[in-house]
């Protein structure tokens, strides 16, 4: 398809198109003339995820390529690649070790690990995954803010998300290819967000009117 | 205690105190001298839960002094105190209605209310709540991406957050008194948000590493 049909299909104007083009984030077209190019399904789904990455996840560019470069690596198999991409995402503010509140921090988030006995483990891995930083940081300002919490507090989160990764995937594995599966992956890691946090809310409010509720 | 205690048992400059308090988002201490003012445990409390909206949750000040006025409004019992709070907080962007996308997403989200058989119905209540807004957005987005959902793909999310609740309040109740139990509701909310998100990475990884993983 040339760049107008790209364009009316993905629901991204053609200028900016060119613009990701120009920046590395989407690969070129097949040129046919001079002047014009040829493009397919995969640029469709690429720039699908560009905007959810850069719209929704509000990913800066110099990211976005990052994540793109890891799904590109031919180098590294499908569990590689997927975990390389969504270690390009961002993350937060990684913690600040000048903090006495990180040091509680750390500690809860390894006996954490341990209990829910997850496979990874920051100290033979380094640098550490950025969702273990972000994790850290999260719970040390809990500490900070005078909400302090337990491994036991924190144990039900983890065996609810532990669940929900085994749905995520479920999603992942249905499409196609190792290609479409990684992009799918990182697409929906982005999109599902508020999908969680927005139901989280509606379920809050639904046990606060049973706990609480007047009448 | 007086400012400068104030400050260091917050961890909050004595400089952003004062723009709290001009801002409103403080009630005034005790006046004791023509210069000085004595603060109590609840300036300390309220300190700690606007430093949790504002640097964590990233909220603007204005958001923030609707979300505290919510809480210290006396005609609402504790659930609809609580419900306003969370309300004011910030939900990204409201459902596009020039979007054909949002009517899909709109359909969804009634759908998978109906089957998780919670008793919010944005028919019955206008405005609709804002996180009923931002799930819509949020389908409509995955549907607009290329990625729709099903209500049998939403099911799962929707339970697992149901579950969550559950331990959401009952970390709320450990609170004493319905006024602090309202501000850490908010509180837990927000800081809950980043713990849930990373911890959903780690556990995303472990389930691809299970199944993808190399060796």
């Amino acid at each position: 398809m040339r760049l107008a049909e790209l364009s009316a299909r993905s629901g991204v104007s053609t200028a900016t198109i060119k613009y990701y083009l120009r920046e590395g984030l989407l690969h070129p077209g097949r040129r046919v003339t001079a002047t014009q190019a040829e493009y397919d399904e995969g640029h469709l789904r690429r720039l699908r995820l560009v905007r959810a990455l850069i719209q929704v996840g509000g990913i800066p560019v110099a990211s976005a390529r990052e994540v793109l470069a890891a799904l590109q690596d031919g180098d590294l198999d499908r569990n590689e690649r997927l975990g390389s991409a969504v270690w390009a995402l961002p993350h937060g503010p990684a913690p600040d070790d000048d903090d006495p509140a990180t040091e509680v921090g750390r500690r809860t988030a390894d006996a954490l690990l341990d209990r829910l006995d997850w496979s990874y483990r920051p100290a033979s891995e380094a640098p550490a995954a950025p969702a273990y930083g972000m994790l850290v940081t999260a719970i040390a300002t809990l500490s900070r803010l005078g909400y302090p919490c337990s491994v036991r507090d924190l144990e039900p989160y983890g065996r609810a998300v532990e669940r929900m990764a085994v749905t995520d995937l479920d999603l992942v594995e249905r499409y196609g290819t190792p290609e479409e599966q990684v992009e799918a992956a990182v697409a929906l890691t982005v999109l599902y967000e508020p999908v969680l946090l927005s139901l989280r809310r509606l379920a809050q409010a639904e046990e606060s009117r049973r706990r609480f509720g007047g009448k």
